[in-house]
């Protein structure tokens, strides 16, 4: 049973826009609760009671609150299989698992907004700063680029929607934010272009969330 | 079928410790292939070949090369369900995985050998990057310590292993290396002394590799 489901959540938030898609592609209705994250609101004692961890996103759903966008989007698969985000062959399941915890774990938590801004504190400038994400992010992007080598189809791997486009696109977006030229993937440009086109990730993109600036 | 299974590790390689102890937990022979992540050896073109990203492990099985230890044991644990790494309960498998990406996301590779040497690289002392690992570890063991505030049992998630096991005890290794107070954190070293009295623990952990320094 799915009711009274909540994410917490902050529209430039790349690990709760993946949970959005998700969210909307099951065809599951959920409230929001934004945390604006550049304000510190994610540190706010009435949000760590809700994730101690102090991260967004967080789901309330199902009587319990989960974390962790990869969690959060394996449940939503388990408890509604259709449309299906991993294949069921086993071997192909665990490289659309490999390629998006290369965003999941190599790249985005190496880039966010609390590593920044510790880099900053150490003393780094504004170019540095930037240079380590765009760096961070430019090698994820390499690695999703080979994983994918050989495949065909609309999306990241075949004709149908994967976890790894899932996280893919939000990744995306970071890596305009600080300035890495996309050009050098055209297949994951085309990628993002096609998933772009699918209303579950259009009314998931940030610029269309109520809290967006 | 599961034969000529080869893990790509090091001894010292957090990820690749993880592997081991799934291997050893279902009861899968393997042979090691060891790249040395001092010397650099996962990026020589003969690894890069295998795993362009470049980081370990990678583990050669079933006619395929799987990378990210995450994905590998999930494989595993789908391919050979006995002892199971997940709770059956769809609510309990988010917990465990949530667990687990606080570490694998959150955390190793944020203090990982790439990060740190990218850090001196810009011009940081070994103090702030000792230090940096440090903060990084201390915060990932807090979420995890809160993550399981209320379970009982013998492991992270009562009295069978799972994934969050698995993930734990290899953390606590790094963060030992980096001078972390770990008394801080009573149940997490209770957790691990009761890890390490199994076998497929003992026998995955880095001092009783062959390639062991």
């Amino acid at each position: 049973m799915t009711d009274a489901v909540t994410l917490h959540g902050y529209f430039r938030s790349g690990a709760s826009y993946r949970v959005r898609i998700a969210l909307n592609l099951k065809g599951i209705a959920y409230a929001d609760a934004f945390h604006h994250l550049r304000k510190g609101e994610q540190n706010a004692p009435e949000y760590r009671a809700i994730n101690p961890q102090g991260l967004l996103p967080a789901l309330e759903i199902d009587g319990a609150v989960l974390t962790q966008s990869l969690a959060i989007c394996e449940y939503l698969d388990e408890l509604h299989p259709e449309p299906a985000l991993l294949p069921a062959e086993p071997i192909a399941r665990a490289k659309v698992r490999a390629f998006a915890q290369v965003i999941a774990c190599d790249t985005h938590p190496v880039q966010n907004l609390k590593v920044l801004a510790n880099l900053r504190a150490l003393g780094l400038d504004e170019g540095q700063v930037n240079g380590w994400a765009a760096r961070v992010i430019e090698d994820g992007l390499d690695a999703c680029d080979k994983l994918i080598e050989g495949q065909s189809g609309t999306y990241c791997f075949g004709d149908s929607v994967t976890l790894a486009d899932l996280f893919l696109v939000p990744q995306l977006v970071n890596a305009r934010r600080f300035g890495v030229d996309l050009q050098r993937w055209p297949r994951l440009i085309e990628i993002e272009r096609a998933c772009l086109a699918l209303d579950a990730f259009a009314r998931a993109a940030p610029e269309n969330q109520p809290d967006a600036e």
